[in-house]
């Protein structure tokens, strides 16, 4: 079970109105490569790992992830906090106001619904830890396109923290993998 | 964020083999009126509330669906660990078998994957909160159907349980919707 | 079954060329929360419903609704009729115009397509009921929000109009949801 | 508008006892070229069409098709009433009871909920009049299958009924193609 | 099997920057009438086609749609090489350079994801050939709407040729309807 | 574009009656990890691939999961040829003959429609390249899963090349992936 505390795992922090930006930054919130799809991924592959250390890496950047989806809607939340209708339609997001009000959903930047189609469980660790380093990559491209698409410092420098958090994931991923490949062997030889 | 905390929050225990239950049983991590859709339809809908008590009550309620979410993985886990590829044929579950193994995913009892579109965000705190009560009664209503389905006194204890929690859940979501409600009022005339 | 008559419920007015606008109606056509969704909705949901007052209820506002949606269809083909290819471009219904011309298709404002995925029918008349009252307030709010994106007050006359009945509707629903009630305690006590 | 008038197209009568072919039926109901598809796809189209025979024809076909559905729905819901959960099991409608109870639901026969993706509006007679005629084929081809898979001969013959009108509605479509071919020659010559 | 070649069936030429052409093509590439719905219809229903000419002929012109879908990539290609993400952002392709950059993908004009419930397989010939009729049709209609959508001389003769060539499909399948007719008649006769 | 040559990339042999089987097998026709996944995904994102032999890899890869697609594609049509309906029914196929009779769609194994959504196409070689690898694991895996379903050698046979070609895939993308990295070093420092 999570015991939910009242903070961010990193400010996200907003220097510049810049209303476009919510719709492309839903990308990460409810999009085919976003934290809710590897959120939930990892939470659910994790059941069937064949040893600890993968069912504990898997649960707790599963967890992580869940902090970044806080942080994306936190930016999201405050780019259209108490903008005119006006100008929500003049730049693109009256399809929203209209669907969603200045509210938060799980879709991608063109309204397409979250769905699970997007993630992977296979009872296989090398399937579902290959999966997962993908998974990693695709969220760090997108963050990358991100990045070119503002030139908010401030919201450029959340952004890049979460880039940097998926180039880290990648990295353990790769590590577990590496890790159930040996208890494999060791199971096999000895 | 959120912290992981290594223990149910009701333990999920099984007396008897019953694949099949273990199909019935996605209805509630996959499914419409499950656990997930309601867990992330409380976590989106609390950035637009209007008050705090209204933000505290969808946070923690959403917060406690995810540990439900982990219940029903439990279950459906303990129900299919070690079964052999021809009972899960002769049971029904070799399709699921074919795609996932013995692991657990997002869909619903047909398969179909879980999708953003069986919940709503409206930014309108008495669409919403209305929304999340018609969530309780079918969840509820979902239980009821699991119930009736399975003869195991240790899988009935357990959906008896969650069964119980929505329909305090529908009572707290009255409840703030009253003073919701009221604290319009409050504004309005002061 | 059903008879036509040609006649609209209320006139579909409109005085004033407003492109953008034809786009966001399509969320009460095609949408999550629109006409569509709480016709079909409220059709199937009376099949299982406990007494003949909740069955004609149910019918009616049903048979209501399939109207409601030819008015929408009706602005929506007033508002696209005859404007060049030149002019959508410009508003932003080049896609609608590749895919559809200037015809009427049933999705949401953002181009995806109506699914049954939106809606539920639990054969439990409290649930069905209470995901009935939640429509109808999310439809009051989509209404609102499209007032609130036009400033032509014949459109707006006409959401008015279809608003103030969503709010009829949801008063219905809670006073059979009321009736159903002493119903079955009228059954278990005599 | 519409108005309803409380009986059946042709009655929809069912001699024995089939479960499973409640769930086969669902397709006429919720299936991708079942009576809903059917229904809401000449609805749609008549708004564009260029003559007044062309528009009627759509209307009128349209609403018959909602009686049709009105018949099927009957079907269904006579084989479900009061069929013990231990049959359901048995028969393989213990997913549709999960979700659903005994209660009729928007989707083809593994459960895969309606899309406005099955069908389709061009704005263009000649196209939406073929996708039509491909319409009524196909849903003939689906009832001629449905009545292989019974041996009851009271849902035989309201399947062969139905059977009869999707040809007599594939031929009224062919001859109203043919006059609009006519109306567009007289228009380019005269 | 398939042997590639590595040429266009017909020239892919642009002569003029029109980023928003770019993503009004993408019908064609993975929307419901496209390309991509066209070869994998004819593709499955091949293989229960009751005679050698129906299935050459679905083989055939499934084949080549694959080759039509390369030149409708070739087209997005080159439309979107090398812009500069400020003229993506205002030409209204932003939201697919955050989930794309400047890569080419199966949805639809909308960004909704290419779906298989855009087509059919009956097993039925006549039903197969006149859906098959249908897509044509469609097609046709497409190319039309998109070659209103653009005055690059370049473009337009490319979807010219694409448009006859749907036209000539039409044909073809009309004549293989024709026949199927005939051979049918003659198993009966003789 | 492609020439089609009528021949199968190997015999595609069954020698014993499993209908069930031909469910089972659907998995990898129109499966998120199935053939037409992997050929589909290949087949775009070779436009922003690199390098030469990245584009060429992509390509050749692409056009032979093609012809795996019709090595399962032989398999099921083999198995349902002319399978009297009663057995259809009993052996759990009765939804697929309703909709499909005999034919084959692109469904996973519980008849949800093949979607893009499954796939990914980024515009970063680093990204797309490890979800080909994780697509190439994640099809390994499936086939492991087949084979675990059948107990009939020529099916069994035919799965074990497929699955053998995975593993070659999985290789050649992993080599590819190392190629593109020199690129990019050599480009970066001469």
């Amino acid at each position: 079970m999570w015991i939910y505390e009242k903070k961010l795992q990193y400010p996200a922090r907003v220097c510049k109105a810049d209303v476009k930006m919510a719709k492309y930054l839903i990308a990460q919130y409810g999009g085919p490569d976003g934290e809710l799809a590897a959120a939930l991924r990892y939470q659910t592959q994790r059941y069937t790992m064949p040893t600890g250390q993968s069912k504990a890496t898997l649960t707790d950047i599963g967890t992580e992830e869940f902090a970044h989806l806080e942080i994306i809607a936190t930016l999201v939340f405050k780019l259209l906090k108490g903008v005119p209708v006006e100008i929500l339609k003049r730049e693109g997001l009256g399809e929203n106001y209209t669907e969603h009000g200045r509210g938060i959903f799980y879709s991608d930047t063109t309204g397409m619904p979250w769905t699970a189609s997007y993630i992977q469980c296979k009872d296989d660790v090398i399937a579902d830890l290959t999966e997962d380093m993908a998974a990693e990559e695709k969220a760090r491209s997108t963050y990358e396109h991100l990045i070119n698409l503002t030139d908010d410092p401030c919201v450029k420098d959340t952004l890049k923290f979460l880039r940097e958090r998926e180039i880290v994931h990648f990295q353990r991923f790769g590590e577990t993998l590496g890790r159930v490949r040996e208890f494999y062997e060791s199971k096999k030889f000895y």
